[in-house]
């Protein structure tokens, strides 16, 4: 048990973006705030994703799409905290392992913000070969994390 | 039906912020789409009430949360398409009302965005007592359509 808290906490400290305010009543309060900012994520993401896909990217689109997902993905770390490790309606793909990787998960969580961030900057900047690279990292941060940590 | 599809109507081309990109697959998906939008916006409410309860107010937490919830608000209403109107995991609670009521229902999203902006904008000045101020505004055009639209 220590071990896992020790683990968790460090985890915790490095998340990016994980507040010291970010407090949960219940652990299924933790996992309906993480699932929420991933479902705001995904629908950004897929959005980007439609109009990299068109003839003629919507640029303005893309953009307020971005915005919002740099707004959010800094939330979703908040929500790993102990007692969230199983439960939630619908019940949480976190596999037990994210919380006793701590080091590792707080990097891919980084790694994921930083990309995010340059996706944001790429869509301000308005050029959609650039967007589209930023989009391939980021949807690669994603996967790596959900590769090793959610459930099938 | 062609009253309830041009009420909707009115209602989806008013209400703040929902642009044409919105879709979902399907109607669950969207009710997910804007209950994730109000955890998240419920989360970072009762993280600026708890700092404006403190003896001494975190402002950057403050500011942090409200910048969150600038961000994400106007995406509550794409949430609420044709089909989305029962259904979800947990279930809606949305009152049928909700789709019929068009007008009432854009002017009700109108206002909370408005408060929203206008918190977002206190929370960056930084004054405490406008923050307060500002937050019961949001309050307010929050329970105003939680009364007369969400199930109790």
């Amino acid at each position: 048990m220590h071990k896992f808290v020790a683990a968790f906490s460090l985890a915790a400290a490095a998340l990016a973006a994980a507040p010291a305010h970010a407090q949960f009543a219940k652990g299924e309060d933790a996992i309906r705030y993480r699932q929420s900012v991933f479902v705001i994520m995904g629908a950004q993401m897929g959005r980007i994703n439609a109009q990299l896909k068109a003839d003629k990217p919507n640029v303005a689109s893309i953009q307020s799409a971005a915005a919002v997902l740099a707004s959010v993905a800094p939330l979703a770390g908040e929500g790993f905290v102990p007692g969230s490790e199983t439960g939630g309606v619908p019940p949480t793909k976190a596999k037990p392992e994210l919380f006793l990787d701590g080091p590792k998960v707080a990097a891919l969580s980084k790694k994921m913000n930083e990309e995010v961030a340059k996706l944001n900057a790429a869509a301000k900047g308005g050029d959609v070969k650039a967007i589209q690279a930023a989009f391939g990292s980021v949807g690669q941060s994603c996967k790596a994390c959900h590769d090793d940590y959610r459930a099938k």
